[in-house]
């Protein structure tokens, strides 16, 4: 998609080395930032410089290619891999795309291990993308069922940004929004903020601004006023790990919006890449739920009146805060889960339908 | 209660002069402010110098105090009660206290009405401790209860700052805990950050660690997953105008809060002193819910590293915002209200057995 009107990618590897957005400077700044080796792509992660289930996939997946760039040596290849898996523990792309990678490489004797990983991260990109834009096209449908019943402005909250800067292009979430605004459906987006790193407003809104789609950012607790006055017609929020029951893990205060939505019946979307789907857990107090460092709540990045960058510290000096990054929204709260292959119940039923 | 080991009330009056605790500086600065006129009460009530149903009520009273002090003039009177009930439109308190006030000053001649009126501001403010006390002792019961069952450390959830900041002394919803802590009973405080002007980690979690109770700053979003992890025992939060039918308008988020207790079974009490109780609208679609200036959302103050205050824009600079302040929580999702006269359901019936 585009920023300040030309088209981007959150990531390319180009005369081998990653190049990625680096997200953590948006909205203020648009740096394109190099990864050289698997530590860069680790820290990369960790940093949440790329983020979303989908893009820290592929990232791990082009940490590999770095690390046989850096050492072709099957030591420091199993290392590599190990490093990026722990890199951050709830979204389950990660050991995916590690374990597609890993299971493509092994075998292959030396000389061609390097081009086997480039053409495998290429194609888990390219792959990704294409999931993505199917996502849009099936969530399309929906949309458009809304903006047929309600011949106006049709209002879609979503949370965080499981948009195109959380995957390679398209976005999960947002594909839906892309397609639907580029057919000329007049729509209105409620951009949670989501504190407390802010991704709705920082990468959520400035993207759908860089597409001309009207946005409103808004504070985490406002939505369900607005579901309650009858102005959302519909939520849309990514997921970082889907376990077969439909059980949707994402971003902490994905879950309220699910109990408000339920309380004032306004349909709930997750959507999602296969890639993110856990055949595994079938427990979800059995997802890792990351626990992020307390700063990120306690200190916050802006411009101040110079235009100049300013970290600042907006908690008491002698409060503790605690930070979890993720909360478990369960299947009987989602209206829907939005795939590549189609729309299915938030179900192992309705996951099995398409999946298996 | 305390702030650096000295008591102090939000507001008192001295002099012919209202002093104030500027709430818009913690909790990087303490100042307390001097209020002149009758425009002086209105712009801090505005400018949430002053905020918290029951101390904007009383900040009302001692601003027509301070307008008979300006000009002892029935037109000017008149005026000054409009300015001061327009000042801010959702919590009740602010035109029951101007109520009270007109009606007991009218038909005081003009050598007299000063000292009515400095009488019963007195008189509104002595109450609202009164009755922020019996709230305490009436909601320590409560705790009680749940530290005999659970043998272990109470969590307490609350909202925004319904603390002793946002009424003379005591607190609402913070005055069960006070009173719980100083009896002894091990308590911790989840404060939400109360997004957009933050109360709850400015006012809510300052004013704990004055008084050495524990607590833990967390976004909003995190109440949730907190819930349905076991890691809260009790929600209290306070309201800004409870309808005779239970239903309670509080700050913005509050209704996601009652929907997480709900869904994971934990009880959510709503304290208020009976000047919150709005016994003339039924339907809560009827009530004003204000909305701020969207700067509030995207601007933000805070200490820069070296210690000095600075506001910072935290938005992209082309995104829109909107600033809802408060919500509403039908009763259904309320365990009980909390008042000075006793616990009572939230519901009509429930609140004439203490109040008619």
């Amino acid at each position: 998609m585009q920023i300040k009107g030309k088209a981007y990618r959150t990531i390319w590897f180009e005369n081998n080395i990653v190049k990625i957005i680096d997200q953590t400077k948006l909205p203020h700044q648009f740096i394109i930032k190099e990864l050289k080796t698997v530590e860069d792509s680790i820290n990369a992660i960790k940093s949440m410089e790329v983020r979303g289930a989908p893009l820290i996939g592929a990232t791990a997946a082009y940490g590999l290619v770095l690390s046989i760039l850096e050492k072709n040596d099957q030591t420091f290849l199993k290392d590599s891999s190990e490093g990026l898996i722990a890199s951050r523990p709830t979204a389950i792309n990660l050991k995916w795309a590690i374990d597609r990678m890993m299971k493509k490489i092994s075998g292959t004797n030396s000389n061609e291990i390097l081009k086997v990983a480039i053409d495998e991260a290429k194609k888990i990109v390219e792959e990704d993308i294409d999931f993505c834009k199917n996502i849009g096209l099936n969530g399309l449908k929906i949309i458009e069922e809304i903006a047929k019943k309600k011949k106006d402005t049709v209002n879609i909250l979503t949370h965080c940004n499981a948009g195109w800067l959380a995957t390679i292009d398209w976005g999960t979430a947002t594909s839906p929004i892309y397609h639907a605004y580029k057919k000329g459906i007049k729509i209105h987006v409620w951009a949670d903020e989501t504190r407390p790193r802010n991704q709705g407003a920082n990468l959520t809104s400035y993207e759908l601004n860089e597409e001309g789609i009207p946005n409103t950012i808004i504070a985490d607790n406002t939505g369900g006023i607005l579901m309650q006055r009858g102005q959302v017609d519909l939520c849309i929020v990514g997921t970082d790990r889907t376990l077969s029951n439909g059980d949707v893990c994402n971003k902490i205060g994905t879950y309220l919006k699910a109990l408000a939505a339920k309380d004032n019946n306004v349909p709930f979307y997750v959507a999602l890449p296969s890639s993110t789907i856990d055949w595994n857990i079938t427990d979800h107090k059995k997802i890792p739920i990351e626990e992020r460092n307390s700063d990120e709540l306690s200190h916050i990045e802006g411009l101040d009146k110079d235009n100049n960058l300013q970290k600042i510290l907006i908690y008491p000096q002698k409060s503790k805060a605690m930070n979890l990054a993720f909360d478990v929204t369960p299947a009987k709260y989602v209206t829907g889960l939005i795939t590549e292959k189609g729309v299915c119940e938030a179900s192992e039923k309705g996951l099995k339908r398409l999946f298996k």
